[in-house]
């Protein structure tokens, strides 16, 4: 007895920008579980930028995805068959087969999660992997200080929002770029940030010498381009730069412009240093410790930009490299 | 009884590539020293690299130079008249006012030196700014690791054969690249480097793939540029850059053309971090401790380009930027 299922395929690699011919939603009946596997129905799955890289056909810190195969990612479901020690049907797991209705996989590919009053899509974002890449990266790879004034790029997005809460549970000065002026007011009204700018207004350097008149001493780069250069110009001495995302260079056919004033990192004793949250999990615990509290209590929350059905799950993750979301970009399937 | 003496002065600022006619040779008297004061009769004076950023009016890490006034920078002389404690006539001092034939200064802003065998000229390089650049830069900011694989750019350079060397006595594999046919046969024959190319000879990205089939591990940047585009290139995971110097951007007139693949730097999760030598003084010690054993036995060599007469000094540092030293250039008053 196997199950209908759908699932979005690599139709084509995207050049520059993905367009929607670029999927394709195909119908696939899948096996039943075998020993020590589950059947799992998603319930959410989520489009990352980091997907991007994956849909060229280039050696990277993860395998390319495969023409014509479905696409994978981050999903959570619930459990509809289980032949997995430790998992019953109604459980609900986090697992690594998103981008399709069904998944059938081993039971030890997954996580089974405890919402215990917060949505499970939750576990996606502030407490999944975008959360753990922001709380890595500030604590561990910048090595956050009290004092620091931190200031994060891409700052409305999952990662970039909880970087900033990060930050200001701290006691920090935080100051935010995003894209849009409603992005720029929910920085400082919904989540707190000391200060926050639209990229899209100006040069990138003159606004955030505006907003931090005494320099920067941290920056979370989710971006890289023009808003590396300017933070490199707005480092104070002995400043720390997470390197985590190059959202600006992604979708770019040809070399970017490159970052001239590199050469500042001597002078000013910079420390730059990329990273990739999935050499981190041993950290899971303690995001898990310090947010998931700073969560129930109401100190730190999050934003969803969630998308119906599985057929829009394409123009979702097109959308999200064009800046369309604020803070966790999900497919609800 | 004043003393004559003769100083480079900074005549005008260099644009560019710095010319004879910015520099004056001056003839002055100076004064008696004065209580706690010395008067030395320089020995040799070096030229260094960062003294091209200091000809600028801009703010950096050290101040500017300042026109129709006398350069300084490292020298060795021998002590003529003292009125300081614990320093007396005949002894060899290290201090910063170099670019003149006679000084007078504080006893306290001086070191005195016990060559000990080895020519007084030793301490302005292998033992001195260049020896501690190279040892911490390679051991502390690079993190030098058993197994390494090191490359160094500007490697026949006061710096760079000393970073060659160090990571050899290590049992590093070391790979250097330099700017002539004699250089690079300095670095393989004389110095023990394991590949050494001529950065001339074609792109820096191809020699060095060449030169490090498997890759490398840790780049000792004293150029920039073309290289540290290469090297970011050619680094494996963990891979570690030391931020030394920019050569090839110091005589610069536009903006340098900027490093486009610093994004390589999240999937491969290096660390590029920059330093000022003076920041590491208490390092100097073991410096000594390390390499004066290693040259007096041998094990460890350096090369002079020796320029005689105060007069040469500006010809010496322009020949500096166009790469026309082997080893540590000194200008022997």
């Amino acid at each position: 007895m196997s199950t209908a299922s759908r699932e979005i395929q690599l139709a084509a690699r995207p050049h520059g920008e993905p367009k929607p011919t670029d999927f394709r939603l195909a119908e696939v009946e899948l096996p039943d579980p075998g020993p020590g596997e589950l059947l799992v129905r998603n319930t959410f799955m989520s489009v990352d930028p980091y997907m991007r890289g994956r849909m060229n056909d280039t050696k990277s810190y993860v395998p390319p995805f495969q023409l014509d195969r479905p696409l994978d990612g981050g999903a959570v479901g619930e459990v509809v068959v289980s032949n997995a020690e430790g998992l019953a049907p109604g459980d609900v797991v986090l697992h690594q087969l998103g981008w399709r209705d069904h998944a059938v996989l081993p039971g030890a590919h997954t996580r089974k999660v405890e919402a215990d009053g917060l949505s499970e899509s939750a576990f996606l974002g502030v407490l999944g992997m975008p959360g753990l890449t922001a709380y890595v990266g500030l604590l561990d790879i910048a090595g956050l200080r009290e004092g620091d004034v931190v200031f994060v790029s891409g700052a409305a997005g999952a990662v970039g929002s909880l970087v900033g809460q990060i930050a200001r549970l701290r006691g920090n000065t935080v100051i935010g770029s995003a894209g849009s002026p409603e992005k720029v007011a929910h920085l400082v009204d919904d989540l707190g940030f000391d200060a926050a700018f639209n990229y899209k207004d100006g040069p990138v350097a003159g606004q955030l010498a505006a907003a931090a008149p005494d320099g920067i001493d941290v920056y979370f780069d989710n971006v890289g381009g023009e808003h590396l250069e300017a933070a490199l110009g707005a480092l104070n001495r002995n400043g720390r730069v997470a390197l985590c995302g190059a959202i600006s260079v992604y979708n770019a056919t040809e070399p970017p412009a490159g970052i001239r004033n590199l050469a500042l990192a001597i002078g000013k004793r910079l420390t730059l240093r990329g990273f990739i949250v999935s050499d981190h999990f041993d950290r899971l615990p303690a995001l898990h410790a310090e947010i998931g509290p700073a969560l129930r209590d109401g100190r730190v929350t999050f934003r969803e930009t969630i998308v119906e059905g599985l057929d829009q799950a394409p123009q979702a993750f097109i959308d999200l490299l064009r800046g369309g979301n604020v803070g966790k970009m999900l497919v609800k399937l």
